[in-house]
């Protein structure tokens, strides 16, 4: 046991919201009140954004039942930033807040730049001889973290989408025409992990189950072969759902579509991977149909079709950096770490936060099935354990109740800091 | 009471699925199934196609799990069609098939045109003294059927709605920059009876809740308008969420976006109506950032997050229909009637199929609030009431389970027909 540090915590949320991530910050706020070393339970408003600007709040103060509302509220309740620490002086800066209000366990939940962002925090603490716990926290819809098993996020978005994949899939069978493109845009800039989630939409030994074509970051795109294949489905089934990342790639490695982008005179050029599918299909199909749905934010916030095994790891991923912290660790990241038995199990582990920072988990090329449009029974053995269970979320009136922090402000002790 | 009419039943569904259509059948075969008048209970594929190929299937060989499962099942089990009868020879044709099979009793769900089609084979049969008991029952996601209070599936689709909008509300919260605008676009080519029930994403006495603005088909879209609207929004919230209708339309009354138009040219021209907001966003707030998400099917479908009062209204619009019938009812369609208490109540009642036929419910002007973009008390006391409780979908391994019909084909008894 490591010698007992009294002091008070410190939680931050970075990057992109998900639907489980305030339920990581419950979990270090319910176990944090455990422990009679931890003085006062602070949250950063806006991550880093709010330790350099001392945006600091009581967590303490808030209610119980808010607390307990976070586990099924979405977004991020203490706001979050894409802002990363540069300068040295924003890193002094950091320490210098720290000090003025004895912080001596930071806990930081966000993806590889935020676990980045703490690993540095936690070097500098070290080498200036100021005792400080940093664990990290992981966080992201996009499971692409390495050593964890998994990330929290992951589960719920491929729940709502497979859902989603089969209600869709209900309601294009109902018109059984031969003549329907459904095109399912989701999310995943870099990686097919999401995409390759909506396979669990189908049902097991229905291989023609839809979605009949995964379009993955991971393969090349190649619109005859689309065009095929859209035409092969079509031939078999009443209409042919497609589910595509954002991210799809031609075979230069350049996006197919992308938002923002901005044609010659400057006028902006529209329509996402979706988009640009549907125009494929007009274009070389003009007898079919197409039709898009673009999740897009709704996805990472869809906590109402939430995994109940999801929402319980990220809260249980809160509470064990606390305990790791007491425990005297340091400059680690909470994992999830499956059992090997048949049944699914799930405890937590530890890795440094730089093994975290610099590596990324891919989706294995061995669970992308040779037609490369669609995920074999190791991808699906893999994630279908991340969506067990429904996320019990509170209704009020009809719709989902949410919580909101009543954020009591704690007293700055320091001059302002020009960002 | 009327005369004991010993015989078979018939029952269809026309025009687009809702996510709670099946309902609707699941209420007629449980009634059925009670009075001893009805000998089988068949249902025709794909509305009247199935009648005019005289493919039919026998309802009552379904297990009673099945047609407990359609309670809960997005989609239209029996298959639909947006075919419409119009030769004087299909309608023959109809009541051909009719009498080939001893149908006595026949149940269609649908809208105006479906209810259009009910009542001119309930004149026909007249006309030829076969006696038939025709009974419509409402369905349609747009609300807009005339004497009826609600049309079953408008629940259920606003309430998938508003929880969308609360969620993401809750995502771009976290951001804080007063620099997004988030798009949300959903169904109503012609009214807005969709879009406007967003409006209850807005907590009670929480004006300044997103959504921040609701774009209807009711109310002309002015550009200068919009952008001073979200200017003024993204001044006092920490972002602008707009709702639109797919059916937006200019001073003009041209639809600001429609798929599939094409240019000069013959090449498509993509987007609907969110994309030509985000382009305005891009064109004329360039320091902003407009995101979208665009439901498209997935509305009418998701049953996952479908309303308890409209699915358990479609159910018993279902009974209705068949105890009508057995009490000598014809050429009427079920209605939905509001009680007058204070606390929301709901019983059926019948209106002429003609008076349905010919009458569109119009979003009452005086439910829109003079900005134009938000909606009154009136509307929401309105709405609130039909997305009460949740739809208890049934989960098997994380996901929601769905049945399908076994389709037993009944024996054709008639030579083919030229469609």
């Amino acid at each position: 046991m490591a010698e007992e540090l009294v002091g008070n915590v410190l939680v931050g949320q970075s990057g992109g919201p998900t639907a489980v991530i305030n339920a990581s910050i419950a979990g270090v706020v319910a176990e944090a009140l455990n422990h009679g070393e931890i003085e006062e339970i602070y949250g950063c408003l806006n991550g880093v954004l709010g330790i350099l600007q001392e945006d600091l709040i009581d967590l303490a103060s808030e209610s119980q039942q808010t607390i307990r509302g976070l586990r099924f509220t979405p977004g991020a309740a203490l706001g979050t930033c894409r802002y990363k620490l540069k300068k040295q002086a924003d890193f002094e800066r950091v320490l210098e807040v720290f000090k003025a209000h004895n912080i001596r366990y930071f806990f930081y939940a966000g993806g590889n730049d935020s676990q980045d962002t703490a690993d540095k925090i936690s070097k500098l603490a070290a080498e200036q001889g100021y005792e400080l716990r940093v664990i990290g926290i992981p966080k992201t819809i996009d499971n692409d973290l390495p050593v964890t098993d998994h990330c929290p996020g992951y589960g719920s978005v491929i729940k709502y989408i497979s859902t989603t994949v089969r209600e869709i899939a209900c309601d294009n069978e109902a018109m059984g025409q031969h003549d329907l493109v459904q095109i399912v845009e989701v999310m995943g800039r870099n990686a097919g992990w999401i995409a390759a989630g909506a396979a669990l939409a189908k049902r097991r030994d229905h291989p023609h189950d839809p979605p009949h074509i995964i379009l993955l970051p991971e393969v090349a795109f190649s619109p005859e072969k689309f065009i095929e294949d859209v035409q092969r489905v079509l031939k078999r089934e009443k209409y042919c759902l497609v589910v595509v990342g954002e991210g799809l790639v031609d075979a230069d490695g350049n996006y197919v579509a992308a938002e923002d982008k901005t044609d010659a005179f400057g006028h902006s050029q529209l329509g996402g991977a979706a988009d640009y599918l549907q125009g494929l299909v007009n274009q070389y199909l003009p007898a079919i149909k197409a039709r898009t749905v673009k999740l897009g934010m709704a996805q990472r916030a869809a906590v109402h079709a939430g995994s109940k095994a999801d929402s319980d790891e990220a809260f249980l991923a809160g509470q064990a950096a606390v305990q790791a912290a007491i425990r005297g660790e340091s400059d680690v990241m909470v994992t999830l770490l499956r059992g090997d038995a048949d049944h699914y199990t799930c405890e937590t582990g530890l890795a440094p936060l730089s093994d975290i920072a610099n590596g990324v988990k891919k989706l294995p090329r061995e669970w992308i099935n040779e037609d490369g449009v669609s995920m074999n029974h190791q991808f699906v053995r893999y994630a279908q354990a991340l969506i067990q269970g429904e996320t019990p979320v509170p209704y009020e009136n009809g719709l989902p109740a949410f919580v909101k922090l009543d954020k009591v402000r704690v007293d700055k002790q320091l001059p302002a800091y020009e960002i």
